[in-house]
């Protein structure tokens, strides 16, 4: 694949990927042979212009960070015209999009993208997440009364129900303040942004039948744990998100009770009734969770300020079900909804939960990523599976997880990657698994394949969102499975847990991982070989689930993880391995 | 290509083409296999769903018009949730979208579409398009003052000037009576709408740069010829279509003089003046073609009113630069734009040009269709090229019409047929040329290649559009120079005409041709090999532009077009060939 022209919107292709509208913007390509013409087409107003592209001298020929000097540098001018303007390379009559390089005509969906839209907020790029479940990460040991719904369960003796009766009111008292507690072993795994599913009030231990959204459960410690915590997190210079269920609320919630209690009740408007039967919608049918209405001015405003009040502890917000929101048969309001949210909010995180593919929803000012699951975490999971998983499901879609190989791995990262802009890219987060799925390590089956696929999660484009937990090697069968409270007193996978340290700190201290390009350089069944560069360096990255034949590259490399130095780069037959050199110019 | 599952969303697969929100759909998919399992995916409000298929006894191994018992056919209930609602199938764990089969995950972006918008009108399923420039077309001989701009040209003698002065001055003097009388020609050649580039008073002789929207050209003969012109086509019962500039008008337009006169004009804001400079936008920066603000409720009221005034004669619209209406820079408005006309319109055609991708700007209730440069011009040309075309210019791709083969044109259809409904595909516009464009014949060398052409026109899903004159045989490099006036007197192309007779009769005689579905059976460099079906026929197309191998297929067939009966189908080897056969049972 290194004979192939490259560009991938990353920084040493793009002179800046904040453009102001109207501004010009120069982007390279890379040709690693000589070409005869090099054609940059963009698209404004929906109509496309040529602007030739010009050999950069400057940089070609210059041996850049370990990949020689053999490639020409072609560099053009063009302008961020509408507030996402695609565009794409014409290299001798073959188009290079993000999609790849192809020889006949396609569709703009996988041009590259300059968006002027506003950026996430700095600390964003580049930051590591850890996903916490709050009853189930830590204690405090503070004493309190137990509602009715509650079925109280020991941390270290009762197993998680799995599903059925009990599944949402087993309840093993993790809190606020026991996560306070516990930033130390966050902080030094490499995670920087603390992620908190719900903390509102609730009648379950998941609390996404939020009861109120104006106050923090008094089960987890009430609105001063919260600020406990949040000054604990910012005192490290870390950050923290809250989960807000923008689609719906619980029943129990205010909003709700009053709507339902009476027909003239100015919230009746919020929510979605039937007028000839008082029925209304719910998501999936749980009538448990009302689904709101975008289409009233009072969810509006409500829903604005509470994302709004919360921001004086959060730094932003994980959005549940984000694909559903503003969103019922013909009403489609879900672009609208989301931009107008961001931009009240400003500068914080605002990131959507799409357990599938989220596309049409990015690069508009709404959301800033999503929760890749259909870009990442399927194909991580299809190529690293263990010989039996069995699984009733892969992650919603009918079936086993399915056994696919590096090339069809490879083909869903590009899929699912060339339909979004870099920014959205790198702001979306790779996850393994999370509170809503099976446990990468049941996934994978052991420590060599979860291991590899931590290697994945560590080093390709995307922000790394780590369920808490699996950093020490718990398994789960489904997402309620994988709740497990945390083993601090019990037995534990303290290699893998070496190696998330070991590996997201890679991340942490080598910034190719976090914002360098992305160049595919091999992919077989069993094999996929990347390089992630800035113009300061070159990581190269090969994870091999199973032996293979050696692979030459026209590459020096010093061995940076799971590898040796070598002047003339071979990557050996042993696998399942993870294997990563820095090159040597 | 005939042992993968297939499902093409036309009516021999889907219970209805134009649901109602909320209805249940049976979709079919054949499989020509035994397979094990099949799953249809829908996505409802942004979330995947899934329902088990069955297979339909009913269907499976009754011989349906010669395509054999060996399939078997699965179908499944969907409901059409959203405006749009996707579905996909999973076969054996391998997902079908309309952008064929994969073994890995991918976007939803292809897949196929139940759309509940109101469907276009019932006479433009299965329509042919006759597009007329009416300076060219043929002349009433009325004698009219001609104005100062005109340059007056001989229709018979002069050449058109191709490019620099006088290309737009150059005057034919053809005129809507002279249409008139030639309805004959266009009803024999198979053709049921007439399509006119636009009517409206202007400074050139295409008259997109219209001076009013609200009379007919008097150097065409005025309103009245107009209606002469439209109760002669309708007394035939032919339709009759105009085009529209809903992105700009000319700047002797009574709304621009008006703004640019008068600051404080109340049409002032119906343009994008620079409150410092008081420079305006305009098309493409040529300011004889000022462009019209759609933030501006004067804009849409008007150009509102305009559009809805000519249905008293009109059947419809074709909409000039429909990519650009309601788009520059931060302003998008193009969806809003097309929807509210189109709802406004009511049951009319509403065609969008797009010389460009399309795929984006369809199935929004807005334009039911697009030209379809991008996904049928360009492969057909790129597939079926001549040896020297020698043009500068690819449909606006710099450099001349590039040399593609069979498979690299079959992935261009697929990849922008794939993103749009069954409905705006057939709806679209399959052209061959037109009067923005070289001539076909000109592209494709000769009449061997042209008569291809002519074949996936005729047959291949989509309207056909047959740009005056190139049922003739007409040449031409450009837009301007294809503007040749009819030759009514000249030497012409008899042989062409007779195979337009008899391919677009074909095409009106078969249904198959207008609402059959769409199976590729085979692709190589030379050859193109598809079936379009009904429940009742299948008719078998073969398109080769070179000699090649002899096909054998598992069909028996009765010759329909260059094609003797075959009771065991073999293509023979001798090409440039078009062949259609008939399927027998």
């Amino acid at each position: 694949m290194l004979n192939q022209p490259h560009h991938d919107g990353s920084p040493l292709y793009v002179s800046t990927l904040t453009p102001q509208p109207g501004e010009r913007v120069t982007v390279w390509v890379r040709v690693p042979y000589a070409a005869e013409s090099v054609l940059v087409r963009t698209v404004h107003d929906g109509e496309p212009r040529y602007a030739a592209a010009a050999v950069d001298t400057a940089r070609t020929g210059r041996p850049v960070a370990g990949y020689g000097g053999a490639d020409v540098w072609w560099s053009a001018e063009i302008t961020a015209f509408n507030a996402v303007t695609p565009y794409r390379f014409l290299v001798d009559g073959r188009w290079l999009t993000a999609g790849g390089l192809v020889d006949h005509d396609v569709p703009d969906a996988t041009d590259f993208k300059l968006v002027t839209h506003a950026p996430p907020p700095a600390w964003l790029a580049g930051a590591v997440v850890y996903q916490i479940f709050p009853d189930r990460y830590a204690r405090s040991g503070a004493e309190r009364d137990l509602p009715d719904w509650v079925l109280p369960r020991e941390w270290d003796r009762d197993p998680v129900i799995p599903r059925g009766p009990g599944v949402a009111e087993q309840f093993y008292g993790g809190d606020l303040d026991g996560i306070a507690e516990r930033l130390d072993h966050i902080q030094e795994l490499g995670a920087d942004v603390v992620y908190l599913t719900p903390f509102f009030p609730a009648r379950s231990n998941h609390r996404y039948d939020a009861s109120s959204f104006d106050r923090v459960d008094p089960l987890l410690g009430g609105d001063e744990a919260l600020r406990r915590l949040s000054e604990a997190v910012h005192e490290r210079g870390m950050k923290l998100l809250g989960d807000i269920t923008t689609n719906h609320c619980g029943e129990a919630h205010e909003w709700f009770t009053t709507a339902v209690s009476d027909v003239n009740a100015a919230e009746r408007e919020m929510f979605y009734f039937d007028p000839e039967t008082g029925d209304y919608e719910s998501w999936w049918g749980v009538k448990s969770l009302p689904k709101l209405n975008w289409n009233s001015p009072l969810v509006r405003e409500r829903m604005t300020d509470v994302l709004v009040k919360w921001l004086s502890v959060l730094d932003g917000w994980r959005v549940d079900v984000a694909n559903m929101t503003g969103r019922l048969g013909a009403d489609d309001m879900a672009h609208e909804v989301a931009r107008s949210l961001r931009r009240t909010l400003g500068d914080v995180a605002f990131i959507a939960e799409h357990n599938h593919d989220a596309s049409v929803d990015l690069d508009l000012d709404g959301w800033q990523g999503t929760m890749n699951y259909a870009g990442f975490t399927r194909p991580v999971w299809s190529w690293l599976r263990g010989p039996q998983v069995g699984l009733d499901t892969f992650l919603g879609v009918p079936g086993d997880v399915p056994h696919r190989d590096g090339n069809q791995a490879l083909a869903t990262f590009r899929a699912f990657a060339a339909r979004m802009s870099w920014r959205s890219l790198t702001h979306s987060w790779n996850l393994l698994d999370s509170h809503d799925s099976p446990r990468v390590r049941t996934v994978t089956g052991g420590f060599e394949r979860h291991l590899l696929a931590l290697g994945l999660q560590a080093t390709l484009p995307g922000t790394p969102m780590v369920f808490a937990g699996s950093e020490f090697g718990l398994t789960g069968v489904n997402g309620e499975h994988s709740r497990t409270p945390m083993p601090w007193e019990r037995e534990r996978d303290e290699a893998m847990h070496e190696a998330y340290k070991t590996l997201l700190g890679l991340r942490r201290s080598e910034p190719a991982l976090r914002e360098g390009g992305l160049r595919w350089v091999h992919a077989d069944a069993d094999h996929l070989v990347f390089l992630r560069e800035t113009e300061a360096e070159s990581l190269l990255v090969s994870v091999r689930r199973a032996p293979g034949p050696e692979l030459e590259l026209p590459f020096s490399g010093r061995g940076v993880y799971g590898a040796q130095d070598m002047p003339e780069l071979k990557i050996g037959c042993e696998g399942p391995a993870l294997r990563i050199w820095r090159l040597a110019p």
